[in-house]
C-alpha cells in the first residue's frame, strides 16, 4: 500500500474499466461529470467502518466493496431512481496488502455494473483503519422521487426482496460455523431487488423505503415520516424454508430474523388500495390511522440496528 | 455521542438548517434530491482522517469541518462549477464529546453556505478514528466543464488565489507557535476563491485544476493530463510579503512555500493567448511545447503530498 502511493492507487481502481455511456467525464479530473437527462438528481451517502460494519476475516475485500455499493444502490432505488453513477473514498492504513484495495474496488465495480452505474472517482487516504465511504447519483427518469412521507391510511403496504437472510448468517458466523453457505453469502453480499424501486415507483407507490435497519424498525421510519400507523400480518411477511432450517439448528427464530434483521436491503412501499402491486412484490400490511408498528395488531418496539448502542 | 444514537445525531447535524432552492428533498430520507436544470451534475468526493489531515490540538471541530467542506468546494469551482449540494459521512468515536460533530455539523454549513449549497444528507456510523468524508454536487449553469487536459501551446498561465499561506501556517504550528494568526488561519481554513472557477470557464479557460497538492505538482498533473509543458515564472508567483516575514522569523523560505505548498485552493487555468485575464487573475507562467514543469526555464520535480510517502 505505502508504496504504491495515493496516484498509484487511484489510478489501480479506475484504470482499464468501461462506464457507462451517462458518464460524461471519468475519474483522473478534479471532479467526474454525469448526464442528469432528468433535470433533478438524486443523492445518497454510506459509510462503512471494518470491525463495526464488516470484518476481514468474515468477509473477502471483494465482499466488503459489494456490500458497500449495494447499500447505496439500494438507497438510490427505494426513491425510485436508477444509479448514474459512484464516487468512493477510501481510507485505508499504510499496512493494508494491495490486494485488499484490488478486491474492494473489483468489488465494487462488479456491483455498480450489475445497476449499470460506474465509479467515476474517488480519494484514497491512509487511516488506522479501514473505512469505506460510498456516494450514489441516481436518475429518477421523469418519474416523481418517493419518499419516506407519503403513504396514507388505506394504503396497502408491498415488499419486496429478502428478508433475515443477513441477520441468519451473521448468527451462523457468530456461533464459528461457514454454512449453510447461502445465508452466509448473504450477510456477505446482500442482493437488493434494485429494479423494483423504479417499478414500485412507476405502479405508483405512494411511500418507499429500503429496509437496512429491518422490517420493523425501517417500517417504523416509514410510518413516523407520513404520520400514520402500520399493521403487519405476520402470516404475509415471507420467511423463507431455507432460514426456518437455520434457525431449528441454532436454536435461533426465523421470524424474528425477518421481522428485525437488517441488511438486506428488501425494499418496503405503500400502493394506493386497489392497485396491483408489481410483480415480485407481495402485500405483508396495510396502512393505517394512528402511529407506529403493529404485528398481528399488538404493538412493538421496533428493534433496529444502533451504531452507538 | 454514544448516548445519542445515529439517528439523533444525523438529526442534530440536519435539524433547522436552511436549505437553498435547489434542494428538492433535504435530508431525512433514502437520499436527497436536487435540481440538475443544466441536464449534467459535477460530482467530487474527498476524504480527511484526524492525524492525517487535520488534528483537533491545531484545529477546532468548526475549522476541520469548513476545511473539508472547502476541499470539495473548490475542486467543484475547478471544474467551472457551483455548488448545488453536499453529502457528509462521518466516523467517529464512540467517546467524542457531541461538541465535536456539533462543530463540525456547524462548521461544515457554514462554509457549504458560503457558496450556496446546502448539507443535503448523510450517514455516520461509529469508528477508532474521525474520518470525515464529504462529496459534492455541482451545476455548471450550460457552461462546458473545464478539465485538466484541455491546455494548449501558447496558452497563458493564470491563477486566482492564495499560495503558500497554508503551507506557513503549518511551519508555524509545526514549531509550537500559534501566531501569526493569519496563516495559522489560513492554514486550519482556506478560503478557495470559489467564483473564480465559473468566471475562468465564462472567460474561456482551456484547462483547470484546484491546487491541493502545491502550484508544481498540480501544475505537473495539469500538464500531463494535457499532454504539454508548463513554465512559470518565478517572479510572477505572487508571494505574499506576511509570508516573508513569516519565513524569515522561521529560517523558512516563502517562495518555497508558494511553489510547493498545497491545501490553500487557488485555482490554476490556462487560458488561450490574448484572452484577457478575468478580474482577480494573475498570469503566472505560459504552456508549451514538451512535457513537465519548468521555474525560469529550469526543470522541476513536483513535490507535493503523498498521503503513502
Amino acid at each position: 500500500m505505502a508504496e504504491l502511493g495515493e496516484f498509484g492507487l487511484i489510478a489501480r481502481i479506475t484504470a482499464g474499466r468501461e462506464l457507462p455511456p451517462g458518464t460524461l467525464l471519468g475519474p483522473g479530473d478534479d471532479a467526474a461529470v454525469l448526464v442528469a437527462a432528468d433535470g433533478r438528481v438524486v443523492v445518497t451517502t454510506d459509510v462503512l467502518v471494518e470491525g463495526v460494519h464488516f470484518r476481514l476475516d468474515w468477509s473477502t475485500p471483494h465482499q466488503v466493496g459489494r456490500k458497500a455499493v449495494a447499500a447505496n444502490l439500494a438507497d438510490v432505488a427505494a426513491m425510485g431512481a436508477v444509479p448514474t453513477g459512484l464516487v468512493v473514498g477510501l481510507a485505508v492504513p499504510g499496512r493494508t496488502p494491495i490486494s485488499t484495495v484490488d478486491g474492494l474496488a473489483a468489488g465494487m465495480w462488479l456491483e455498480a455494473g450489475q445497476a449499470g452505474a460506474g465509479i467515476v472517482g474517488g480519494d484514497v487516504v491512509s487511516s488506522e483503519q479501514l473505512v469505506v465511504s460510498v456516494t450514489a447519483v441516481g436518475d429518477l427518469q421523469g418519474r416523481a422521487p418517493v419518499t419516506r412521507s407519503g403513504a396514507r391510511p388505506g394504503d396497502v403496504l408491498g415488499l419486496c426482496g429478502r428478508l433475515g437472510w443477513s441477520a441468519a448468517g451473521l448468527a451462523v458466523l457468530r456461533r464459528g460455523f461457514r454454512s449453510p453457505l447461502a445465508v452466509v453469502a448473504a450477510h456477505r453480499v446482500p442482493e437488493p431487488p434494485y429494479g423494483a424501486g423504479p417499478q414500485a415507483a412507476s405502479a405508483g407507490a405512494t411511500a418507499m423505503i429500503d429496509i437496512s435497519d429491518g422490517l420493523l424498525a425501517d417500517a417504523g421510519h416509514l410510518a413516523e415520516a407520513s404520520g400514520v400507523g402500520i399493521g403487519i400480518d405476520s402470516a404475509a411477511v415471507p420467511v423463507a424454508s431455507r432460514l426456518v432450517e437455520v434457525a431449528s439448528a441454532l436454536g435461533g427464530d426465523a421470524l424474528h430474523w425477518a421481522l428485525t434483521g437488517g441488511e438486506d436491503h428488501a425494499l418496503l412501499a405503500s400502493f394506493p388500495a386497489g392497485v396491483a402491486l408489481p410483480v415480485g412484490w407481495t402485500k405483508i400490511g396495510v396502512v393505517r390511522e394512528g402511529r407506529g408498528v403493529t404485528v398481528d395488531g399488538c404493538e412493538v418496539l421496533p428493534a433496529g440496528w444502533q451504531h452507538f448502542p
